[in-house]
C-alpha cells in the first residue's frame, strides 16, 4: 500500500542523459519516497494507495530548485526598478533594508515561499542573516525543502569610499560564522530531511582571507558545500584588485576554494579564461537572469559556462520580474542567452528545464535525494495543466513540443499541485500548510510601514 | 443612468503628459463610451447604472493594444523552437504553414484571441492573409476590437536562391490588393466601429514598387494607415540590395512611404542615421519582443527609437513565449532593452506602460478612440487583481510601486475583467462571448492533424 499514486500525466523528468517522457505515466508514492514511475496500468497493477490524484491533461515534473534566493527581500519589490546600477544599492535598497525588522524578514520570507511554491518551486535554497529565525517560523510551518546558509561577512560598518577598503570588523565575522556553525548543528537533516544547510560566506571581497580559510575549513569539517556570490561586479573587482592585486576568480583559486564544494553565484565580471578554469575546477554556477537582468541590465554566462561543461541551476535571488517563479527564470535565462549570443539555439529548453531541477539540485550537492523522477529519490513533484490557453496544443508526433511549451511558454499559474517529501502542499492552486490570504495582508501592512519608515534615509540618500 | 460604472479600483492610466493615477477611482460607462472618470465618490454621486462593478483590490487599465499580432499561427506553439535563423522559414515552420487550412486558421486565430483577452488586450491589429475569414468567423463573435489588414504581397511561388531574386506574379499582387481593399469596404467601422480596416504590404521585398505605391494610392484614397514589416533581417536586405542598391528604409524614403502613415513593424536591420530618418519623418514602430528574441535572437531597437523622439507599440506577433501576452511583451521590451544597453533606467515600467495601451495606439492612429481611460473615449477597460501573492505589496509612499508591480511583476493571469466598446467580455476570468473549453479541445484535434500533416515536409526540408 503506497501514500499516493499520482496517474494519466505526462512524466517528464531529466534522466542521467537527457529527458525522459512517459505519456500516461503515473508516479506511487510511498511515505517520502518516490517509489515507482512508470505507464499508468503498470503502476496500478502493482500498486494501490490511500490517495490517489488523477493528473489527466497534466505534467508530472520534478519541484523546482530555487537555487538562489533571499526570501525575505519580497516586501521591498517595484520599489527600487529602473533606477543606475551604481545608485541601486545605495540610493534604492539600502533605506529600506536599514528599516528591516525580523518581523518584517519573516513575513516577506514567507510571501516568497508562496509565491515560489505556487509557481512549482519545491526547494529553496535561502540566503539570509538570521536565518535560524526564517527555519523557525516560515519553513517549518510552509513543508517545503529548504536548503539554506546564514550570510558570513565582516564588512565593518563605516562603508567605501572610492579607492576606500572596506574596514573588517574580525569579531563580527567571528559571530556570524558560528551563528552559520549554529545553524548547521540545529537544524542540517531536521523534519526528515526536508531542511538542510550549508555555509555562506558572503563574497570574496567581503571576508578577510582568514575567515574564509577559516570558513572552507568548517565545510570540509562538516562536508557541506559552501553558496557564495561570486565575481559580482566592478565594486567588487575594485576591492579586490585593491587588496589583493587579482580578480576574484584568481584570488580564489589561489586560497583552494575552488572545487565541487563551491556554489558560485552571478559569475558576471569573469573573463572567458576565468569561467573556463571555474568549469575545469568543477565550480557549479547559479545564474539570476531575471533579477539581474531587471536590476543591472547584465546576463549571466551561463550559455558560455555550459558550453564549458559546467553544472549549472538557476536562482530567482531578490525581487524578479514575476515574483519568485522558476518557469520565468527558465524562460528568462533561455531568451536573454539568446539575444545576447545573437543564437537562438543557445539554452534551449530542455537545458534549461534541467536546469531548474537535477541542475540546481547538483549545484547544492543535493542531486542523490531531488532533481529528478526517480524510484528511491524524495517524492518532490509538481503538476502542470497543460490544457491552459497557453499550452495548447501539445504535439507527438513528427516533433514534441510539450518541453518547448512547458518551458518557453508557461508562466507558472499552470501548477495546481506540488507534493513535497511525500506531503501534497499545494492541491488545487490551494496552499494547504500557510493561511495564504492572512499572510498577504500581513506583508502588505508591514511592507507600508517599512517604507513609511524608510522616508528620511531616501530623502538623505538623495533618491 | 449610465450602463455600467467601475468603482473603487485604482485607475492607471496613461495621460497626455506621463501616467495618471487615481486612487480609488471609478468610471462610468453610457453605451459604448467612457461618460466620466474620477473619485469614487464623485461618480457615485453624480451616476448611476444597471451594472455595478466592484474593483476593490483592483487596478484599472486601458485595455492593451497588440500592435501586431498574426493570430492563426499559435497552432504551430512549440514546434519551431531553439532553430538557428536560418533554418528557422525553410524547414521549420514552411512545412506547417503549407499544410494550413482555412478552418485551421480560424481556429488558431480563436485561440490566439482567448490567449490574449485573458491577459488584457483588447484590440488586436492582425496581419494574414483571408482575413475576411477571421473577421467574420472569429472577431465579430469575440467581441474584442480588431484592426486588420489582408497581407498584400507578389512574391510568386518560385522561392529565391541564394542571389536569386523573388519572382515578382503581378496578377497576384493585384489580387491580393483587391482583397484588402474588399475587406475595407465590408467590414471598416463594422460593430459600431469595433472592426476598423488598414493596408498590409507585406515588405518593401516583397512587393514590385508599382504595387507598393498602388498601395499608398490607395492608403491616401481611403485615409487609412499602411502596417508594413520593415528591415527585418538579411533575406531582406539582400533582396533589397540586389534589385534596388538600396537598403529598405532608404529605398522606402525615396518612393515617398515615409511619414505618420506608416507603421514600421521590427526595423531591426537599421543603422542609427535609419532609424532616426524613421523617427524623424513620425513613421510609428512596433517592436516584438518576445517573439523575435527567442527565434532569432535579436532585440527591437525600441529603446533607441524613443530615445530618438518616436512613437512606439509593441507586438506578440506568432508564437511568443507565454501566449500572447501583453504584460509580457512589457516586460521582454523592458529587460531585453536593458540587457541590450546594459542600463538598468532603459525602457522603464511607466514607459513600456504606455506602449501596450496608448502608444498602441498612435501607432495604428487609434488614439483618439482608445489607449486611454478619459471620458468620450471607446469604454475599453481592464480590471487587474494587485492581491496576487506576486504583486504585494503596494505601496504610496514614499514611493509608489504600481505601476512596476503592474507591468514588470504581473504576468497577465491577474487580469479578471475586460470591458470592450461598453460591454463585459471577460468576466471573473471567464470569456463572455466563446466557448473557451471546445475551442481548446478543437485547436488540439486540428493542430495535431496538421503536424501529422506536415511531416513529409518536414522529412524533404531535412529538419
Amino acid at each position: 500500500m503506497s501514500s499516493i499514486i499520482v496517474t494519466n500525466g505526462t512524466v517528464v523528468t531529466p534522466s542521467s542523459k537527457g529527458m525522459k517522457i512517459v505519456e500516461n505515466g503515473a508516479v506511487a508514492i510511498e511515505g517520502s519516497q518516490i517509489e515507482a514511475v512508470g505507464r499508468t496500468s503498470e503502476i496500478e497493477s502493482k500498486f494501490s494507495a490511500e490517495i490517489e490524484i488523477d493528473a489527466t491533461g497534466k505534467a508530472i515534473l520534478p519541484g523546482f530548485v530555487d537555487a538562489h534566493i533571499h526570501t525575505p527581500l519580497s516586501l521591498f519589490r517595484g520599489l527600487a526598478q529602473d533606477v543606475p546600477e551604481s545608485e541601486w544599492m545605495t540610493k534604492a535598497i539600502d533605506p529600506l533594508a536599514n528599516k528591516m525588522t525580523k518581523k518584517a524578514a519573516i513575513i516577506g520570507s514567507k510571501l516568497t515561499v508562496i509565491e515560489g511554491l505556487r509557481a512549482g518551486t519545491t526547494c529553496f535554497c535561502d540566503y539570509a542573516t538570521s536565518m535560524a529565525d526564517l527555519v523557525k517560523n516560515v519553513y517549518l510551518v510552509a513543508g517545503v525543502r529548504a536548503h539554506v546558509c546564514a550570510t558570513i561577512n565582516e564588512v565593518g560598518t563605516k562603508k567605501e569610499g572610492k579607492g576606500i577598503l572596506y574596514p573588517f570588523d574580525h569579531a563580527l565575522g567571528e559571530r556570524r560564522l558560528k551563528e552559520n556553525i549554529e545553524l548547521i548543528k540545529k537544524w542540517h537533516g531536521a523534519e526528515n530531511g526536508r531542511i538542510t544547510c550549508l555555509f555562506g560566506p558572503q563574497a570574496a571581497d567581503m571576508l578577510s582571507e582568514e575567515l574564509l580559510l577559516q570558513v572552507r575549513d568548517a565545510a570540509i569539517e562538516h562536508d557541506l558545500p559552501i553558496h557564495m556570490h561570486v565575481a559580482q561586479g566592478e565594486r567588487e573587482r575594485r576591492q579586490m584588485m585593491e587588496r589583493y592585486g587579482k580578480s576574484t576568480v584568481n584570488y580564489l583559486d589561489e586560497i583552494g576554494y575552488l572545487d565541487d564544494r563551491l556554489i558560485a553565484v552571478h559569475c558576471h565580471d569573469t573573463t572567458k579564461k576565468e569561467l573556463s578554469l571555474l568549469a575545469k575546477k568543477n565550480v557549479r554556477m547559479v545564474g539570476c537572469p531575471g533579477s539581474i537582468g531587471m536590476i543591472d541590465g547584465i546576463v549571466p554566462p551561463l550559455a558560455s559556462f555550459k558550453k564549458l561543461g559546467g553544472v549549472a541551476g538557476l536562482g530567482s535571488d531578490q525581487c524578479p520580474p514575476d515574483g519568485h517563479n522558476m518557469f520565468m527564470e527558465a524562460k528568462y535565462a533561455s531568451i536573454l542567452s539568446k539575444t545576447e549570443h545573437k543564437d537562438p539555439t543557445a539554452l534551449p529548453a530542455w537545458d534549461v528545464l534541467r536546469m531548474v531541477t537535477i541542475g540546481g539540485a547538483m549545484c547544492h550537492g543535493l542531486h542523490r535525494d531531488i532533481g529528478s523522477i526517480e524510484a528511491g529519490k524524495k517524492a518532490d513533484l509538481i503538476l502542470v495543466d497543460m490544457e491552459r490557453p497557453n499550452l495548447v496544443p501539445i504535439v507527438q508526433q513528427p516533433i514534441r513540443n510539450i518541453i518547448p511549451n512547458l518551458i518557453l511558454h508557461a508562466s507558472g499559474s499552470e501548477v495546481t499541485t506540488a507534493i513535497i517529501d511525500g506531503k501534497i502542499v499545494l492541491q488545487n492552486g490551494n496552499i494547504t500548510t500557510m493561511n495564504e490570504n492572512a499572510i498577504l495582508r500581513e506583508a502588505q501592512r508591514i511592507a507600508s510601514k517599512l517604507a513609511e519608515a524608510a522616508a528620511e534615509g531616501f530623502l538623505k540618500a538623495g533618491s
